[in-house]
């Protein structure tokens, strides 16, 4: 198998894990919240979404981009899912939110008393093509609320996580990072790692970013 | 090329089209609406649903499709398209009618003065596999109203064309198939068809049902 290696202590991992994204500030939540842990680097690939439930479409991903790269990746994807809508918007929450906005995702919500949402993180890690992907799934409790705050990831500003008085947008970027869905999610892959114990012997020709 | 073979005449295509549905009610009424004039087979194919804007799903869908026959394919998918929400549903009507159903749907404008939609149908044809498909789209204008009619064919019951009194689902299929999305979108098939003049010479082997 490309890139895996069995050896009588573990797993070994010839290669770092790629985390698929093109967004800057996905890879930096990513990083301040693995810190050091897990030998990765980040690449953007142009994998196509699927449509479907969170996981499924996740595992998807998973699998097709551990074909294209050939070695371990590990991939990500967020739902906003309003629970009037029975977790509607969802895996689409990217094209709503391009499409009508904030105030476009309140409206939606115009003609339901119940304003409660949750945030859905899922990663997948898939240690190479043919590998069946591990699934790590974070989940955030909140409301949709008007925006309020910086405008600048997502739908952060209409995202108000439950017990606390701030949206996402208004929370520093550490108090968000420890309750988020993302964080959540990130914790369970980071113990994944500890516990599997995977050995990374990385050739330095495909040492990552 | 699997399927096909150039001729002084024209292309000669020596399968059936397959016409990848699981719904028989889309395949009555693509038989109604077609006729004899081509020769295709249904078959059931588990091609996985992207996301994106209705051609470009369209397009994949057909390109998958027709690697997994091996031979020519006709796809289709159907989007319900609110103006208020630029489009969406759309190509997530699907889950969004599975999710909330005709209720919901009409919940989601009740922010909304406007109440207009539309119903969208895109077909492609891809000739074979590595051959770009082939876009027709055809498009009824109308809006959302609370469900009336029989409740046996998806969204049908909440969406009623413009200059009718009917929703689609108390039309009568023969007064529904002069106007809907899927007839236009079909009727630009069949032109294609008739203009591009191939020639169907079918092994016997590959006959469809």
């Amino acid at each position: 198998m490309a890139g895996i290696r069995a050896a009588a202590s573990g797993l070994v991992l010839l290669r770092p894990v790629t985390f698929v994204t093109g967004n800057a500030k996905k890879l930096e939540e990513v990083r301040a919240i693995l810190g050091q842990s897990i030998p990765f680097h980040s690449l953007k690939l142009d994998i196509p979404e699927l449509q479907g439930e969170p996981e499924e479409i996740s595992k998807e991903k998973a699998r097709l981009a551990a074909k294209e790269v050939n070695g371990p990746v590990l991939v990500e994807d967020t739902c906003l899912c309003f629970n009037a809508l029975k977790g509607l918007p969802g895996p689409y929450i990217k094209w709503f939110l391009q499409k009508i906005g904030h105030e476009g995702l309140n409206k939606l919500l115009l003609g339901y008393e119940d304003k409660s949402a949750y945030a859905l993180c899922v990663f997948s890690l898939a240690l190479g093509p043919n590998v069946e992907p591990v699934t790590f799934v974070g989940k955030t409790m909140g409301k949709i609320v008007p925006a309020r705050g910086p405008n600048d990831f997502g739908w952060d500003p209409i995202f108000q996580p439950d017990g606390y008085e701030q949206t996402y947008a208004e929370m520093p970027k550490a108090e968000k990072n420890k309750i988020s869905h993302r964080s959540k999610a990130l914790a369970l892959v980071k113990a994944h790692f500890a516990e599997a114990g995977y050995i990374f012997q990385i050739e330095p020709s495909t040492q990552g970013d």
